[in-house]
């Protein structure tokens, strides 16, 4: 019986419909991926004069300026309102491995069609990375670090409860009690990850996502701390999914829940 | 009487709806105090040695510089933004302890409730400084100051001002009236956080929230110069919701509202 | 039969709902002043320290820095799409004398009524930068000025065009046709004056605004070019009513219009 | 036959509705590329002072800091948001070469109409480059460059993908199927343009936009380049159409499709 039903479950994750979900993952996530380490690289060439000035007063290293953080977080919030603006009806916009996780542990989507999911994002990341190598003849593919000051848990402790925070934002965007708000959904989920890239870049990196992290890692030949950007994150994601579902907006009592809403106001 | 209909509406508090109304409220305070703080500190620790640079002409501390001005105000409205859209469901969205007042004010939601708010939004403040604390292995965390040149009650006056605003923008964002604005209601509140800590941001912090103010001065130990987070915010937002509710807005007269708003356009 | 007119043309203009319509474009008008000017206070004051770097350099003034004018247009972008938000309901959301006129050019809103929009939005203007000036203890308050490459001429021109762009969205936002789209209009108008003053901050201030270049010329006691801040702005917005009503969107061919929107795509 | 379908073809580029349609364009494209090629403008101009400090520390141009691509990808992002809001219901907001000629691949517009659209652009294109040289009494007027270590292959190939990117947006924020999504689709088109400006400006420029890059070119006397401007983007946006509408959103299964964004989650 399992084997059948897993057959089945099988075989609708290769629909023509979810063939099309798959190419929509691939796209969002490419661009995704193309803007937030584009854009990193962006500030470090931007910033190459600068850090001549820099240089001159005897520091070799500007790459973490306040404006390079501001650069990357805005990319990452715009990127990321888009790419899941653009995939939302194909897909449902997940562009990140955590977010196909949370949805899986929500039982919002099947396993096989999860890990196919999978397979469209990572790839669509590595081939992000590659081709900004390739375009730009070979100038350096940045990834996400540490801070010195950090540990490699408090550093996956951090992308684990921000990762909780988009995966919990998503699942808010996706539902469909919030009437009219569900228009702006995909712009709360690039906000959400451009604010905590402001507060985590300099700390984490501000990854909250696992292909992204990986295809930056594998271009750039540096798989180390891989772990930080997949443990963090899936368990953040999977939390978030449970207590979305299960606690604060209880698919169960719809009624109730339209009560407290119209009592307490906003 | 009085203390039956207490009784009363004190059990309307502690429904599972309610409940998860707190809960709410604590998630979203978590992540906005998360960003508004991290982004703070993030600047700070970007603009490190952007500092050894101005050191090298004779100056010590470059955290007022403007890019950490734009790195705290994007991430209060990102953040805002995010936050009162996931709670907008479940709780009404206030993320403060000063919409919470005027809301009480407003009669919008009654007093035991507001005081689980005040507590859920207390607690997450304090909880969201701990955690990035403890994951940036005990960075200083960074507090609302008030600028030399200021005095207590300029601030005061300053931050009651803008929680004017703040609070106003929440009574328009939740007002059923305005049909398809209402969509991008949450995005209004963070704007209005937004623009006001750009023009208030090295004069007296620009928290306009006291549940943010209060936790980042608990764990940074400078509780110092609390009253003006407090006083200023709670009278700007009662006035706020008495205004909004009687004066600009009445509920009593939708028709002539209605008509004005025909005659004289967009 | 005139005088009579325009007797019952100033009842209707003292009527209740028109009273809330004033004190709604009063407080919008505050709060739009209070960012702009505010956050090019913010903008000088955060940019103190790092002037001084610049001084050790031999240089006095890094008021035009590229981040000043960031700070200011974001600032502008979220105050204004904030303060059309608050007031679309009760008073149209002008916030500033320029789209009044080219509202009453329009025929939107008659000209006794838009005479009191005027003295709401001065009065408010002048208030929020008494306020600004009070509250931080007696700081210079910056007001619009002109590049030393530009002519008067060049820079009303400037400001003209611009209006011309900003009053054309506030038609555009109001425009019932444009259903679904309206939801987002206040955000539009926001847009379009973030991305006018990036375009023409250092040279001509980016004002677009009669209301906010007198507000603070009274208090900074500069009123030296502000004939340049009214002639254009007010001959833009005319000119952008004229167009948008007659020529591009005219109100009596609504059926052919829907026929080019769906013949022609997006 | 065809004569006559293309006389037919050319009558309805020319009806009252079309005309209407042409002058949208031409007003959003100048807009658009006032905002553009003015901030790139300011950027330079807010930047001078901060060039003569990086120059006693011996180094001639700063254009290239973070700030400045902070001020172009904004001014990028906001402008396109409005200048698409600001035409959607006329012309369907192309304000590009590219998209008009994406649409006309995937059949959405015809070719005649495509042709005028393209005047309109250009037009709309030189005349804001020539209005800002006049304006601003003759500064110089930036246009589009390659990074030196770029081959115009490379900036080619990007300004393609990114073009395609920005066309797969257009059709999505079009596409009438996406319901209360559809509020926010000139915002994500804005976005998607913003992103991309952040991650490929000092590598090509960022431009996705040949009217953009010809009219600026044009003024500037600088034509060198022009076909890495126009190849890749018309490439990348009639791929962007026919994907969309042939693989990813076919026209002809709207119930499978619904089918699967129901299964899917979000």
């Amino acid at each position: 019986m399992a084997s059948t039903s897993l057959t089945a479950r099988f075989k609708q994750s290769v629909t023509p419909a979810s063939l099309r979900a798959y190419l929509a993952e691939f796209i969002s996530t490419f661009f995704y991926v193309f803007a937030v380490v584009g854009s990193a690289m962006a500030s470090k060439l931007a910033g190459y004069e600068l850090s001549i000035v820099v240089d001159c007063c005897g520091l070799g290293d500007a790459a973490a300026d306040p404006s390079s953080l501001v650069i990357v977080a805005i990319a990452n919030a715009f990127a990321l309102s888009s790419a899941v603006y653009i995939a939302a009806n194909a897909s449902g916009g997940h562009v990140n491995p955590a977010v196909t996780f949370g949805m899986a542990v929500g039982g919002r989507i099947n396993v096989p069609t999860a890990l196919f999911y999978w397979i469209s994002q990572m790839l669509a990341s590595v081939m992000a990375c590659i081709f900004l190598k390739v375009a730009t003849v070979g100038q350096h593919v940045p990834t996400n670090t540490i801070a010195e000051e950090m540990t490699g848990f408090g550093a996956s402790l951090l992308e684990g409860v921000m990762s909780f925070g988009l995966v919990y934002t998503v699942y808010a965007a996706g539902d469909p009690r919030r009437s009219s708000l569900g228009a702006i959904g995909p712009l709360a989920v690039g906000l959400t990850a451009g604010a905590n890239v402001l507060a985590a870049g300099p700390f984490s990196g501000g990854s909250m996502n696992p292909a992204c992290a990986f295809g930056s890692a594998v271009i750039a030949g540096r798989l180390k701390n891989q772990a930080v950007y997949w443990v963090g994150p899936l368990i953040g994601a999977a939390v978030a999914g449970l207590l979305y579902d299960n606690v604060v907006f209880p698919t169960e009592a719809p009624d109730s829940l339209r009560g407290v809403s119209d009592d307490v106001g906003v």
